[in-house]
């Protein structure tokens, strides 16, 4: 990144997307026209259907460029839109992104932004095929629409859970939301000390996790490779407990989750003892780890048992048997959700 | 509407969702899944492209809710988006909607707002197939994402008109410029007096243009039905000049036209002159108006010359003529793009 800062209204919207424009390589075959007209033009391959999601990233909201690298921030708009998409089932294959900017942003940032989103692209294998650019009021605010390619019926939802399916999770969990406990701690700190240096090295896992979560892509590929069609299927952007909620809830069934198999990883272990917080609640109402919940056939236990980055949770039951967390103790304590309340 | 106010949190993000969802009606075949999912399901029509188009819409930049109702902006938010479906030759068929509020609205105001969307979605007969509602800390942004449907090869881009094409518009221009005027005054006027009762009786239809604008899906059916194909086509939201200029830039060619053949409703004459404003630059570089501004073979004239929503203003030339307007004197002055510069 150059080091020089120019104001958006030296080269205005037409110039911004010129820019914009010619950092964008298109991969699919199926983009058919990009940027550039009143709408892109796809043609979708025979037998296939599409899949759109839209997602909205708000400033002092979703994001606080105190603390994220605007960057981060292109990177993380194009992961979690495509983490939708995953949890359809579907291959990404095109996005549109418009972008409402402040006055304050230079030309030099928005670019950034644009380069993390690149780089997404890149390595999602998907084209950037058009959008928006304009002013706003206030601070920054991102929209990107994605949409995926899936073999004709083969999409999966979230409503078909059924009794007895096995409840799998990929990664770990909480990671994203200790990463953000840290980082808040340290944007106190040095708004009290501006002097001050955060060593941020021991949290470098769950900081990661916090500003450039990953969209599991890997895992759908791999379940294709396998052979197992998962019969329900969420992305975890809310936490744990409120996506189980979601799949019981769509599926009309129960689910039985046992705490002591849910996955946490050492530094996330770690940083939420040092924050003197319950790593289970972490996991089960954190929030924006963006891994992939998702339901399987008995059937498809011996193929997943041992894979490295799936675990096995729990199981669906009958709609009257609750939605429950199994403690340790083997007690049953119904499941909540907690997710965030913008509102 | 009822007179009731309830906060957002009264209802939280999944409660409004809930509502938004009880109000939607599902039409296109090509809709296999809509609102409730990671993403909705679109199964295109054999031998068809998608097209798709995203506009921000974003408070005290693109509209003024002091003088704007809330269920026109609504309406106005997806009319945009379908004009640039309509642009490409296309039907439209699905749309994603993501708006970031601000807590001072309430619940009863984005009820309108998405009812105002509803109408809208009925009148151009398309689904509203998903979404994403957030907070913000300013005021309200509207994303919109529209896709669309063409038979495989038809869509019609920017790029294709060619020397001696008929330059055609559709409807009548400069009025929803000066709607904005008529209401930017009656806000002054508001502001110093409050009392005072603001008689918009005989600025009606500009007023309705600016607030109320409707994307000309009539016309692209009826092209259909002449047998009529555009060789380039935008839709009219920066000013006639500016999208004259997008056309022939991308064409690689010029264009003459002419001042005398622009179409004018008497209203927007009317206010033009109270304001002391040229008629000619209010069609020129007004915008808003979206109408179709469109390129076809000279074959096509008989076609279109007795069509009463279609003008033809001119045609375009060999690049080295410039792209020109021809004054009533004969003169020929450059065009030039004065199209907004929001940053």
């Amino acid at each position: 990144m150059s080091d020089s800062i120019t104001p958006l209204d030296k080269v205005g919207e037409f110039g911004l997307i010129r820019r914009i424009q010619q950092t964008v390589t298109l991969r699919q075959a199926s983009t058919s026209l990009g940027i550039g007209d009143d709408a892109a033009i796809i043609t979708p391959d025979a037998n296939h259907d599409l899949v759109v999601s839209t997602d909205l990233l708000v400033e002092g909201v979703h994001f606080d460029l105190t603390f994220c690298p605007i960057k981060h921030l292109g990177y993380k708009a194009i992961a979690v839109n495509v983490s939708d998409v995953a949890a359809m089932n579907a291959i990404p294959t095109q996005l549109v992104v418009g972008i409402a900017v402040g006055a304050r942003y230079s030309v030099e940032a928005i670019e950034e932004l644009y380069e993390g989103m690149r780089l997404a692209c890149e390595a999602y294998n998907v084209d950037l095929v058009g959008g928006d650019t304009t002013a706003s009021r206030g601070g920054l605010t991102i929209s990107v629409t994605a949409m995926g390619q899936v073999p004709h019926g083969q999409a999966v939802k979230r409503g078909g859970a059924r009794p007895n399916d096995l409840i799998c999770v990929t990664g770990d969990l909480g990671g994203a939301f200790l990463g953000l406990q840290v980082l808040e701690r340290e944007k106190q700190a040095y708004m009290a000390d501006p002097e001050m240096q955060p060593d941020l090295e021991k949290y470098t896992y769950v900081v990661q996790r916090q500003l450039r979560p990953e969209a599991r892509m890997d895992v759908i590929h791999e379940l294709r490779d396998l052979g197992v069609v998962p019969t329900a299927m969420i992305d975890i952007s809310d936490g744990l407990a409120s996506e189980v909620l979601h799949i019981c809830q769509q599926s009309g069934t129960g689910a039985r989750v046992f705490s002591e198999n849910l996955p946490i990883a050492n530094p996330t272990l770690e940083v939420a003892a040092e924050f003197n917080l319950d790593p289970i609640m972490c996991m089960l109402n954190g929030g924006e780890d963006y891994e992939l919940l998702f339901t399987v056939p008995l059937s498809a236990h011996d193929k997943l048992k041992n894979h490295p980055d799936i675990t096995i949770i729990g199981h669906i039951t009958e709609k009257s048997d609750g939605v429950n967390l199994i403690t340790k103790a083997g007690q049953p304590v119904p499941l909540r959700a907690q997710g965030w309340q913008h509102f």
